[in-house]
C-alpha cells in the first residue's frame, strides 16, 4: 500500500480514499496501526486546518434536524461539510451508515457533505483515539467544518471536546418547572448553548429557558477561553432553519477571538498531547484484554462488591496474572 | 509486624496505631503495598461503618472555619470525627500536618476528633487510592464520621466524591452579577451546597445566592440517588455556628433515605470497584514512571505540541522502549 499515494488522493478530494482510510485507522489490526501511523503523519504533513465542532444534545432536542439544517447552510454558504458520530459505548461498525443517511436525508445527497459514523471501543478508561484521528483525516480532505456529534452516552461529550474547537451543547425548551435532561457535566464544557425548537408554540418557552441558561452561565467560573460575555445561550428552530446563522455567526467569533489570543492553537497543542497520553495510556490497559484478564477483571470487580475481596487484594490477583507471562504493549 | 495486631489496636481507637497504618498505606515501597493490603483486609473484616462527607469549596468560602465550626458541633452531639485532606497536586507528606492543626485549632484538641492530610501523587491519569484506603482505616478506628476534604487542583473533589456517601460544597455569598469561583463540573457532583457567610451584612446576599443555586440546581437532571427536592442549597453562617444542624440534619436525611432505597450500599459496591480497577489501571501506569520512560513521555509531549510528530507516531516511540525491556507491574 502506497501510503503516500492515498494521503494525496484523499487531500484531492478523493472519497473512496477517505472512507478506506477512515476503516484503516478504525481497525485495531497491528500492522493495521502501523500503517494507519504513517498515513496520520502524511496527512499531517498536508496541514490543512478545518474548523472542529462539537456537538451534544439532550434526547428530544432535535439534534438529527439541527445537523441538517446547520449542515445544508453550511453548504449553502459554499462550506465543505463533514459529520462524524462518536459513541465510545459502541462497537458497531459501518453497518450503521445508512442509518445516519437516513436520518440526514437532505445532506447526504450533497456533493460537499460527508457523514460517517466513527465506531470506537474503550475499556477500563481507555478511551478511543480512533474518531480524533478521523477528524484528522477529513480535515486533510479539504473540509472547511468537521461536525463532531456525541452519540450514547458517558464520556462521548468530554472526548468530543477534546477533538474539537468548539464545543456546542442543544437544548429543547422547558416548561415552567419540568426538569431538563441536561447530564451532569456536559453544561460545563459547552462554549455555546442553543435551544433548539424556538418556533410556534414553544418559542416563548425557548426564550425563557434561554434566559435561565444564560443565568445559570454567569454563576460559572469564566474560563480563560471565553470572550466577555460567553458562554451564551441562543435560540434557535433547526425546523424553519432560523437563527441558524446567528448561532454560526457567534460560533466564528469565538473562533476568531481565539485564534487571535493565542487559544486556538493552544486548545490544539494540548488536544494532540492529550491524544498522545491516551494512546500510551490505552495501549498498556490493553493488555487487560485478552480473554483471561477480562475475566480475571470480572471476577475482581464481583468479589469486591460483595465484600469478599477488599480493591487492593483483587487488584494484586490480577496483576499476578499480568506477571506471569511476558505481554508485548502494542498501539 | 503483626497485622492482626495492629488491626486490633486500630480497632480498640489506639491514635498511635492508626497514624502508623496511615504512613505505612501512603508509603509507596512494594512491602509496604503488601502490608497495606493485609491490614485493609484486616481492617475490613472487623466491619466497621462511618458516614463519609466529601467537602469542597471554592477559595474564601471558608472552608477551614467551616470544617472547624461542623466539626465540633459534631463531636458536642457525642460524635467522634475524623477530617482527611485530600490532595492529588502535591507529593507533601506528614510535614503539614502542623498547619492544619494550627488551621483548626479547636477541633484538633478535641479527643474525639483527628486531622490528617492524606499525601498523593498522580501522574498520566493514574490517580491515588491512598486516600480511599486513609478512609477506610478511619472508619475502623470507630469514628462515626470521616470529612473528607478536598484541596488544590484538578480531579480532587471528583475523587473526594468517589470515596464518600455524600458530596457537599462550599459556597460564598456572591453580590449581583458578580461571578462565583465554581470550578466547572463541580455543582455537577453536589449533593448539597451549603453557602456560608450568611451573617452580618452578608445574609442577605447569602439568601439571594441560594435562591441562585436552587434555580440552577433545578436545570440539571435528577439523578437516582437524589431524594425529592434534593440537592438543596442552604445558607449557614461557620463563624456564628448558626445553621449548622440543618445542615447535618439535610445531610443525615439524604443518607438515611439512600441507605432505606439501597443507593448508599450500591454507591460503595461501585466505589470499592472503582478504587480496585484504579489499583490495576495505575500499576499498569506506572510502568511509565522510571525517569527513562518519563523523559520519553516529555519528549513525546513536547514533539506533538510543536507538531513534529502525529500523536500516534509519539507513542509508538515510548511503546518501543516499553517493549525493550520487561518490567514488572506492581500495585
Amino acid at each position: 500500500m502506497d501510503i503516500d499515494e492515498i494521503a494525496k488522493k484523499i487531500a484531492n478530494g478523493n472519497r473512496r480514499a477517505l472512507a478506506r482510510a477512515i476503516t484503516l485507522v478504525e481497525s485495531a489490526r497491528p500492522d493495521h496501526r502501523e500503517q494507519s501511523a504513517l498515513l496520520l503523519e502524511a496527512a499531517s504533513g498536508i496541514g490543512r486546518q478545518a474548523i472542529r465542532i462539537g456537538l451534544s444534545g439532550t434526547p428530544g432536542a432535535g439534534k438529527s434536524t439541527f445537523i441538517e439544517s446547520f449542515g445544508m447552510m453550511l453548504v449553502k454558504n459554499g462550506l465543505k461539510v463533514a459529520v462524524i458520530a462518536v459513541d465510545p459505548s459502541s462497537t458497531r461498525s459501518g453497518g450503521s451508515i445508512l442509518g445516519d443517511k437516513t436520518r440526514m436525508e437532505r445532506l447526504s445527497r450533497e456533493t460537499n457533505a460527508f457523514i460517517r459514523p466513527s465506531p470506537s471501543q474503550s475499556y477500563l478508561g481507555g478511551v478511543t483515539r480512533r474518531s480524533w484521528e478521523v477528524v484528522a483525516l477529513c480535515e486533510t480532505a479539504g473540509f472547511d467544518i468537521v461536525l463532531v456529534e456525541t452519540v450514547g452516552v458517558g464520556q462521548s461529550e468530554t472526548l468530543a471536546a477534546e477533538m474539537t474547537d468548539i464545543f456546542a451543547l442543544l437544548l429543547a425548551p422547558a416548561g415552567g418547572d419540568e426538569l431538563q435532561g441536561v447530564k451532569r457535566g456536559i453544561m460545563e464544557i459547552a462554549d455555546i448553548i442553543l435551544v433548539n425548537k424556538a418556533d410556534g408554540d414553544l418559542k416563548s418557552a425557548a426564550k425563557r429557558t434561554c434566559a435561565d441558561y444564560s443565568g445559570a452561565l454567569r454563576l460559572l467560573r469564566k474560563r480563560p477561553q471565553d470572550p466577555e460575555n460567553h458562554p451564551k445561550a441562543i435560540a434557535v428552530s433547526a425546523l424553519f432553519e432560523e437563527s441558524l446563522d446567528t448561532a454560526w455567526n457567534e460560533m466564528r467569533s469565538i473562533i476568531d477571538w481565539r485564534k487571535s489570543e493565542g487559544h486556538f492553537e493552544l486548545r490544539r497543542k494540548r488536544q494532540a498531547q492529550f491524544w498522545f497520553e491516551e494512546e500510551v495510556r490505552s495501549s498498556l490497559l490493553k493488555m487487560l484484554q485478552t480473554p483471561e484478564l477480562r475475566s480475571a477483571m470480572d471476577n475482581g470487580a464481583r468479589s469486591v462488591a460483595n465484600g469478599t475481596d477488599t480493591p487492593i487484594a483483587a487488584a494484586q490477583k490480577v496483576l499476578e496474572l499480568l506477571n506471569s507471562d511476558k505481554r508485548k504493549v502494542r498501539s
